[in-house]
């Protein structure tokens, strides 16, 4: 994993030197808008404009084309028609042109044609060693150097401030719509990317760029899907390893939504629940909307301090409202833990009507005696109770007379109480809510989304690096990647000691080829036993007499084998059988279902759901791309809605939950070792037994990668 | 249920004179607040104040007492301390006041002393035929009337815009908050209300009256619980039949806020899902925050025209953002249907990359053929397949050249379809949304927020009186109420008897109290039986074994008899055994929960799950009111998470819906009709049989009203 920027992306992102080829003089155009732009903001550097049809463009002398030119030019702004885009870059001298922002359409978003000139502009990029932005991309910004290498009008009707968000955006009409909320909500930005069709540079490599960025703090990016799954996954761990929060928005979490997608997109969007599990397993924050996103990024940026648990205090000078924002409370998973009984006595001296719990309301009285606002928070935050304090001032945020009050109450608070970060929720003037954010204090109009925020960004506590990534912090022994030759096909048996190996638990069982074989095997087993028939033919063992339950004692034994056979033979007269399989029968536990399946985008995830209605009606099941942590499968585990059946639902005891994440955690690592030999893994079912005896894989199903098998014996 | 305004409630809404007991000359004071307002907004009415100190106040003559006065006054404000309030209405001649706006706190509100002083002055109301509004409220306004009865300061900054919605706040807070933001978003009221304590008129009354008052189109209310569930039913039965939509906004939605709620509320809350059943089959409209409160009541007072049906056209110039709006469609229960083929293919010849399909990407080339936006939506809606629609148009809004295209278009898209109601997504600066806002269309910044509310707007549609109201509109036989003597206990055989009785579909059972009578039993059924022991001290007869599956033939029976007498004595020597019950096994079916119990408020409430984990563990159940129509039923069926097992998961047959609705329809009758004889059915299971073939009750709990039974029979 990188530690440090790639060069040439810092070239291309801050560059001394910007040669725009289409440069026009006629404004509006597309070729006059990056020209106009970095001169208006003041752009320090070289602008050096190309039109072979003119001599000078908006006052600055022009040259007929790159080869012209004597210097070399860290970035070449491309306004020309898709058919003349490739020529442009063609007469560049290898080495002088660090990168390239390609504004054209017309390329792999209109069809095959398209297609071939976007590749044969790579080809020739790529032989400079330029690399490429776009095409069909509204361009960039970088705020503090005042790059303007866009020519999205939005900058023209004023710059966003800079400040510690890092945004990118594969749409360049979402990138633009949130530049302009930028603006208006006054949220500072220190890059503004958007990467169209993303045939060099994509999101990904912006996040990993900007998570190196000595700028940005927090990086907010909307994304359509991806191609290279390994690369984001790096990308966003070299976020999370460099603390900075990544807010991300990606299109096509439903069905129409992805079809939606996939009609837009020209490239394979991949599985949305896959995407959900990365963002979950690298704490990026998934935002499903331009407002979630917003707030998400506001917050991150504004608060000098993240709350680092879940405890909020809710502090409300209306009853009413303080229920609403715990209504919201709960559903964000954050704890509302009550005040300590001395904070609760001092606010009923001072209020006899107040509630002195969590909501603590202090009532209307706040606006008489202003002096209890401070007072009540400072008990309540004595003891350190509190991961973060949410304020509901109603319409008496809009009252001149009670400003200095509110605004006392947020500098006292930032000095007193610097690790409680605090939300505002008030009506107030826009240039009041700009003093308090300079505080470091939050506002909103809406309690709810202040609630759903604080939620959001408290979820984040906890997230680290050691936590989260399993390929290199983890006690468990390594999974040998040729363990042994890959088969064609695996039965029952042949399945369970490729797991057994991987460290997953299975019964001991024997595969016998007869009825004596098969009494034997009985009799070495502690109590009564199952069969199954084995075959690579029969896949529902059960409908075809295949499975005796139960059995205990030679006669039971000998006679079940005999009308196993028999049964099968009738069912299934063409079926090759391998055997019987003998096993102890299984004890009482809550039957799971564990799976692997390789995603095209991201390589081998895992799947975890319960048996029964859970998976197959309810579609309740969590994914984690593998290799992953204890700590990842617990919350694997957890996430699934029927979570409560593990915990001992219905008078049953709880469920060995850590030797279920153990089992996770082993088929992850195998997932991911042997990730060339399997395409899928089902081990249905995994069964969980009481807490403290384990889980037990009772049947599993793995199915080789098709072209695979027989590559490792020969 | 009254088709008119309460004349009591019309004199204390639009009164023609106004005395405020507490009168203040002192700015700021609550006695002077209503003085200043009713001035500054030019209230046109007699305005009277009381105070016993002065002569006049604020310029206007003062008298001493109500008694001082020679007039009758439609409305008085007391602005006194709570010791005072009584007195003051005390000295009011009987029939002189019309009704009371009690600004005062300290009433209920603070224990025990205060609920005493609360009832004393209600006592000397009744008395005095004076309506209260309060105590412990912020009063209300009349914004046609002018009439501003209230302390709270917003209004001093400028009167809300008159317009249709009426708002109700139980929350003085949250009212005055709600009152700012309309203000600030330019919605229109007719009338802002704050119940308060509600010793008299609750939000319930207000919605009732506000249903028959002509000003009013939207009814938007915030209430904290409820005391008289029944006249909550009526009032929004009442505004239902008004054709008024009502946006509604309760507290309590989880245990945290229920909890907050209830230190905050004196009063009972009830169970929150109750209320949430009853919103849904009235067809209010329930916002769990501030925000979707605001934006529901926005759409439904802004859009002229409501949408007939749940089907979106999206149109948008980005298609990342497009895809976003169909996953936010898709969560919102509307349908995304695709434009003709022949609007696909004339927009792909104006736009040959264009999505032609739904969402509609007409891409950002409108920007240079603005004639694109209405050529496109045109061809989309001139085949009537749309019920809105909703349009993307990014940071273009705030572009001046365009804004003659949006204008225009949004003028013609009202004249040229004025059934398919418009919502734009941009960023407009104010008094360009405000002149499309004054055209019937919607703008909204995050296009999420959009869809949703076009989504919950969208489920009013097909909502109406005869739907769903089943005490006037049934075509089954009315349950009798005192069919039979009610009983001390219900054995199993006498509950299937009673809900045979009440129209639900029970098997053919006997009890028998010998072994003959079990074996002639089981010998008139068609295939096999199952005998269970019938005892009122045993719930759980199969862990006693007391129940035998599948018995064949007189031996069998007679052995299955005997067997369950035998194990029943051995595990419950003390329990009294009313026989064996003998009944055809069931077929195979799906099985359901169905039960009823009396909420505190609403009293009768019919309850909807599957059996098994989705009630057990996921709590996945629906609730109506008793009594419902078969249209409720379906829809409290199809509302659970598990509803997929009922329309044939897994390779199963869609089971009988329409039965069970039926069987839901007549439980909720019979809970109607026996509401004082039955605390709690439970039938557990009832197995929905395959399309066609009905449902069976299977088992079944009846518990009688405590001190009821008998008192039929007597």
């Amino acid at each position: 994993m990188t530690t440090h920027s790639d060069p040439s992306l810092s070239r291309l992102f801050t560059p001394r030197s910007i040669a725009i080829v289409g440069a026009s003089a006629t404004p509006g155009k597309i070729g006059a808008m990056p020209v106009s732009l970095l001169r208006q903001h003041g752009y320090d550097g070289r602008i050096l404009p190309i039109n072979p049809r003119a001599d000078s463009i908006q006052g600055l002398p022009a040259a007929p084309d790159l080869a012209a030119l004597d210097t070399d030019v860290d970035l070449v702004i491309l306004a020309v028609p898709a058919a003349h885009a490739a020529q442009a870059l063609q007469s560049a001298r290898p080495g002088q042109v660090g990168g390239a922002v390609v504004f054209t359409s017309g390329f792999s978003e209109t069809g095959a044609s398209g297609v071939a000139m976007q590749e044969a502009l790579c080809a020739i990029a790529r032989e400079r060693g330029i690399r490429l932005l776009g095409p069909n991309c509204l361009g960039y910004m970088n705020v503090r150097h005042k790059v303007y290498a866009t020519f999205s009008p939005a900058p023209a009707n004023g710059a966003v401030a800079l400040g510690g968000i890092g945004m990118v955006s594969q749409s360049g009409a979402f990138g633009a719509y949130a530049y302009c909320m930028a603006r208006e909500r006054g949220l500072g930005l220190s890059h503004w990317i958007s990467t169209g069709n993303e045939a060099d540079i994509d999101v990904a490599d912006c996040i990993h760029w900007l998570a190196h960025d000595a700028d940005t703090r927090v990086i907010m990016a909307y994304m359509e899907g991806c191609r290279d799954g390994a690369k984001l996954r790096r990308a966003l761990a070299a976020a999370r390893d460099a603390g900075k929060p990544v807010v991300v928005t990606k299109i096509g979490r439903t069905q129409a939504g992805a079809q939606a997608a996939a009609s837009h997109t020209a490239a394979l969007a991949g599985d949305d629940a896959v995407y959900d599990a990365l963002f979950r397993q690298y704490g990026a924050l998934r935002a499903r909307s331009i407002e979630d996103f917003f707030n998400l990024g506001y917050a991150l940026d504004t608060w000098k301090q993240r709350p680092q648990g879940k405890r909020l205090g809710i502090f409300t000078i209306s009853g009413g409202v303080g229920a609403l924002m715990a209504d919201e409370a709960e559903e964000a998973g954050l704890s509302l833990p009550e005040p300590d009984a001395g904070a609760q006595a001092r606010l009923l001296e001072r209020v006899p009507f107040a509630g002195p719990r969590n909501p603590v309301d202090v009532t209307g009285q706040v606006v008489s005696e202003p002096g209890l606002l401070l007072a009540t928070a400072d008990d309540m935050l004595a003891d350190g109770r509190y991961d973060a304090l949410a304020v509901f001032l109603a319409a008496a945020g809009s009252s001149e007379t009670l400003w200095p009050t509110f605004e006392t109450f947020a500098r006292e608070m930032r000095a007193r109480h610097p690790d409680v970060p605090l939300a505002f929720c008030a009506l107030f003037p826009p240039e009041r809510r700009r003093e308090l954010e300079r505080l470091g204090t939050l506002v909103f109009e809406d309690p709810s989304a202040a609630i759903r925020t604080v939620g959001a960004v408290a979820g984040l506590a906890g997230m680290s690096g050691a936590a989260s990534d399993a390929s290199t912090h983890t006690s468990m022994p390594p999974v040998a990647a040729n363990s042994a030759p890959l088969r064609d096909t695996y039965n029952e048996v042949q399945a369970m000691n490729v797991l057994r190996q991987a460290g997953l638990p299975v019964p001991d069982c024997t595969l016998a080829t007869d009825a004596d074989t098969a009494v034997a095997a009985a009799a070495r087993a502690a109590g009564p036993v199952v069969l199954k028939v084995v075959s690579p033919d029969i896949l529902h063992k059960s409908d075809v007499g295949g499975v005796k339950l139960n059995l205990s004692g030679e006669d039971a034994v000998r006679h079940g084998h005999a009308a196993i056979l028999d049964s099968v033979r009738t069912h299934c007269p063409n079926a090759r059988i391998d055997g019987v399989l003998v096993a102890p029968m299984a004890p009482k536990g809550v039957e799971c279902i564990v799976g692997m399946h390789r995603d095209p985008v991201f390589g081998p995830v895992v799947m975890f759901g319960l048996g029964g209605v859970f998976v197959e009606v309810l579609k309740d099941v969590s994914f984690r791309l593998a290799p992953f942590d204890h700590v990842q499968a617990l919350s694997m585990i957890r996430e699934i809605k029927g979570y409560a059946l593990l915990q001992g639902a219905r008078g049953a005891p709880p469920c060995d939950i850590n030797a279920l994440a153990d089992a996770l955690v082993a088929l992850s690592r195998f997932a991911d070792a042997r990730r060339e030999d399997f395409s899928s893994v089902e081990i249905n079912p995994l069964l969980a037994l009481p807490d403290g005896q384990g889980v037990l894989a009772l049947d599993a199903v793995l199915i080789p990668n098709a072209g695979r098998a027989g590559a490792r014996s020969s």
